[in-house]
């Protein structure tokens, strides 16, 4: 999670950020419809030795005006001669927040003694994905977070969780809708994970990762003291930030793989997510 | 493909970068043994939902001095501070050519005319896996490249290429090593692939990406004129440079996820590719 700058996103709410990104679309010329767009083709079936798999796009469109953070630099592309100019060829020097977009925080964001996204193995990564709708009481309450009574909820329903599991909170949250209705009030909710229903995702169950649609897994009233982020990292776990299209995707038997280039020192980074299932 | 910049490599040969390599270890103050390193539990099973699948890792870990062009700037993390810098939050700002370590070269790569990375549907990034072995004839000369004959002798083998696959080239190349046999030999080696092969792969089967296991789908003569980028590329498709762990993988009934955050006019990417099978 990276809301925010030093100024803090507790501090001064969600409204500066919709404004940046407003001043910002009208600086690089681009239209206000700004919105969290999920790419396309994101359903299809997959054929392959004999088996079929359906997969989902689990990932936003990452584009120059994605970006929860006035305060710090945007996305930026510079164009840089390769040597295949004469003919054609394009490139760019791509600079941006390890936190934007669909993404990975690693056990390092929370401290460079933890594992950095290079240092987390494929098999912490190509897991079973579970997820937990809490769009009921979502729609409620925009700080609605998941709590053990949630976890069991779902237990009784399919099952003990799945070893190994990432899971994956579907609250109906969408970055640029939810942007918009803070600004109006004034407010910074967000969904995320209560921190007992963490603990309890660590200690009781077998749980590799969680992921949330919301832009950070600590719920609003939690930043930017952060217990989750503090205690999950810690643990050695990461978190997707931002996931989409839970919707598409069954409670559980899907194959969630996350597509984290793996660059060493990085505490974060953009990310595909796919679900297999 | 972006080995190198405006000075070209053709032109100044691999010597300059393995130089560029050793001396910004120096000033990194990191050993010398910089090494193209798979990373860290690259092969696996995954069970979900009553399935089982084994994976594999085929990306190289991106480290700072996992660059091929010293004449632009190479990897660089600069520390940011977020809204939780008080409980201990890390995060950086990081900048890198998009085409660093392994990664996905889009078509907007040779114009932008052409499909950027966030246009690319998944459908077109969750497709068959094909592995063509070329280590023999690479082993004799260092610019081997794919002739539509190791295509025929492949399907001879092993039935028609499965349509909408990956083919990609086990050719034995090794990043670090092979700059250094350059540097030795002030030669520009690379394998490749011919433009016949990518021809024939177009237009006389359904194949959707090609790659290979040196850092360019172009093999070394064909720097700077980049036929095959030209040609592959435009037509809508994409490549691979810098793939590895070809060996792990069979060669027919793998499934190929190319796990790249979906950028909007990105030209490329580094990516996490996972074969599953």
């Amino acid at each position: 999670m990276s809301m925010a700058g030093p100024g803090s996103i507790a501090r001064r709410g969600f409204l500066d950020i919709l404004g940046g990104l407003a001043v910002a679309a009208q600086l690089e010329g681009v239209s206000g419809e700004a919105r969290a767009a999920p790419v396309d083709s994101t359903v299809g079936v997959a054929r392959f030795g004999g088996r079929s798999l359906q997969f989902t796009d689990l990932t936003h469109k990452l584009t120059r005006q994605f970006n929860f953070d006035p305060s710090n630099p945007r996305i930026s592309m510079e164009s840089v001669d390769g040597s295949g100019v004469a003919v054609g060829m394009k490139m760019h020097r791509l600079a941006l927040i390890e936190h934007t977009g669909t993404h990975i925080d690693a056990p390092s964001h929370f401290g460079e003694q933890f594992k950095s996204l290079g240092e987390i193995p494929l098999s912490d990564l190509v897991v079973p994905l579970v997820v937990v709708d809490i769009s009921a009481k979502a729609a409620k309450s925009r700080d609605a977070q998941v709590e053990p009574a949630d976890v069991l909820a779902w237990e009784r329903r399919h099952g003990r969780l799945p070893d190994g599991c990432c899971v994956a909170v579907h609250s109906g949250w969408d970055p640029f809708a939810e942007m918009a209705r803070n600004q109006a009030a004034h407010s910074h909710n967000s969904t995320g994970f209560g921190i007992e229903a963490a603990r309890m995702l660590a200690e009781k169950r077998r749980v590799k990762g969680i992921a949330v649609d919301a832009m950070t897994i600590d719920s609003g009233p939690n930043v930017p003291s952060y217990p989750v982020h503090q205690f999950w990292l810690r643990s050695g776990r990461w978190g997707i930030e931002g996931i989409t299209n839970l919707r598409s995707v069954p409670p559980v038997g899907a194959l969630l793989v996350v597509g984290a280039a793996p660059i060493a020192e990085a505490t974060g980074l953009p990310v595909r997510a796919i679900a297999l299932f």
